[in-house]
């Protein structure tokens, strides 16, 4: 039970986060849901394409964030993924009103993606370091990153 | 190799319940790659649209049961998926066919995915108090929620 | 930090491969969103479903790559994950091409997908026997698979 409590330990910033993007994907099908009935095809086919767009690219956000995660530390992980979805939501909400605001891109949130992206390889690198020539910079790494995340809410 | 034998403890039936979502999946790849040889246009949007539906929820449905699973019990966890899969397949069945039984709505499986996502919840709110109160109420959880699995079973 | 540590240890090839996998669906996203600007509608269409059949795929490679990293060794399943991602790229650029090399399938590596759910099966099953029976069979079981490993290279 003592080594489950550390296993949790490590990852419940990123389980709270995965957490809020379930009850988003929610909140996108229950809004789909309502436009199927409402009889609107064109309003409909909007709100679907803008469902699958987020959906598309869900699996790839989830295996980053968690990647990230586990390979350097959780906080700036999770903080990225939090940015992710404020950002997928705002993407949402512009694509259903019918208003000028929508957003026609495929893909939104690079930035926090390609941060995540980031942390992951420079925890893989820092493994590598460790494991060849002994030098672990880990603990450097977290602060490092923790101040990095930051950046981000820089719009 | 002690250590990696104690990871597969705690995960091993997530793991099988993850194989069998997988060969699911393949089996529906299988029915979508017949019905597409077959030339029948009709039924093989039908059959597209119903793996479709499936695809979209298969990452959500993976990443609520292994949180489950990881922050507070394996069991119950594994439980809800295989009901999940089993709710999955009937309604995979009931679309495919041409009789009047198809369920047209978007989301299934509701329930398994809402008692997951409580189950996360619960798990969470519980190392939050144990980090913050020094109260660990782990093994009552792992009691209740076995229980609590067993009611997902009345229809 | 000396946990942590271990954990990487067990999973920077998996986190690795993961990471070109992602590099390679932002190539995906960026190729389609640079033909929906080339304003010609099939070959949007074209690379669109190509993307789409990669895409509905992922979620299932990625459980089971990291199912089967983690139940039995991570050096045999990274380099199946690395054959899929090959043979997916493959099938990409093959389907972007208007000759006639264009592949219809639905579903594209099967073998490297194939060989990764038998290694889940056998590594649950070696648990399973070292639970029940007290029989561990893991350090064969590695040699094994990582020799399998190898026939994946025939074509």
């Amino acid at each position: 039970m003592a080594n489950s409590q550390v296993i949790v330990e490590h990852i419940f910033l990123l389980v709270m986060v995965t957490l809020f993007s379930v009850l988003q994907n929610a909140f996108f099908a229950v809004k789909l849901e309502r436009e199927g009935k409402s009889g609107c095809a064109t309003s409909f086919d909007r709100v679907s394409c803008a469902v699958r767009n987020c959906m598309d690219a869900y699996p790839t956000f989830l295996a980053v964030m968690w990647c990230a995660g586990l390979c350097v530390s959780q906080a700036p992980a999770a903080f990225a993924g939090v940015l992710y979805l404020i950002v997928r939501q705002k993407y949402f909400v512009g694509y259903m009103g019918q208003t000028s605001q929508s957003t026609p891109g495929f893909v939104f949130g690079k930035r926090p993606i390609f941060f995540l992206i980031l942390m992951c390889m420079v925890g893989i690198l820092n493994y590598l370091l460790a494991y060849f020539f002994g030098r672990c910079y880990k603990a450097q790494l977290k602060t490092v990153t923790g101040l990095t995340a930051s950046l981000l809410l820089i719009p």
